[in-house]
């Protein structure tokens, strides 16, 4: 098991070192949009307490995470009118994570609307979106 | 929002119409192999109680059940010698859902060793891998 890397985005993240678009905040949890979204409304969540990914996170945390995920993803759905939606987790390289500290991908699907590539978006359009979907919280 | 269908084959796989490769089972979950597996252990985990997916499921559900989901991701992962992980909810057709009762997948990865299409798998190797899966439960 690799160890906690306490400079990941994540972590500079939630000590206020960079910015963020906070759609959710509670004592356990965080939920923002993600900067490269591959859908309208693209948000990720993650825990306060460090954990690297579903092989060391702490059962209690995954699961109030869960919980948070849902409801951060039922508003975000309402913002964007999905009709479907996809929760990813990814954990370590092979499994597909950029970022080593634990997070859910949400994303709001549309009928008919494909994923698009990661590609920065507009920090303009984002405090946009984060707006629409912390509205609906 | 749908209605739950009690005939989606997850139900009747829960009232035991349809056999399967059982991992896990308690009170108010059932993990089980994918028999179209896209890659060695690949899983699912379902709550008991009738939810379609992420929309309808109660969230003392969903957070109960990702603690089972993480659990049985441990074990898989160290069956098959997996550095990795992917976890998986698709809610709806348009977010990828294909069975109407909620369930994550719960995917091993290897670096290196990519997913493959989905096919049906055999099942003395499947009856083998849940096996090799359930010793380290």
């Amino acid at each position: 098991m690799t160890a906690y890397d306490p400079d990941n985005i994540f972590a500079k993240l939630l000590r206020g070192e960079i910015p963020n678009h906070t759609l959710y905040e509670d004592d356990r949890t965080l939920a923002f949009l993600d900067i490269m979204p591959i859908v309208d409304g693209h948000s990720l969540v993650i825990p306060k307490k460090p954990a690297r990914n579903i092989f060391d996170v702490e059962p209690d945390e995954l699961a109030y995470l869960a919980q948070i995920a849902q409801k951060v993803s039922l508003a975000a759905c309402k913002a964007f009118g999905a009709d479907g939606h996809t929760l990813r987790l990814h954990s370590e390289v092979s499994g597909g994570q950029e970022v080593p500290h634990v997070h859910f991908h949400l994303l709001p699907m549309k009928t008919g609307v494909p994923v698009r590539p990661r590609a920065m978006a507009d920090h303009a359009v984002l405090a946009q979106h984060a707006a629409k979907i912390r509205a609906l919280l």
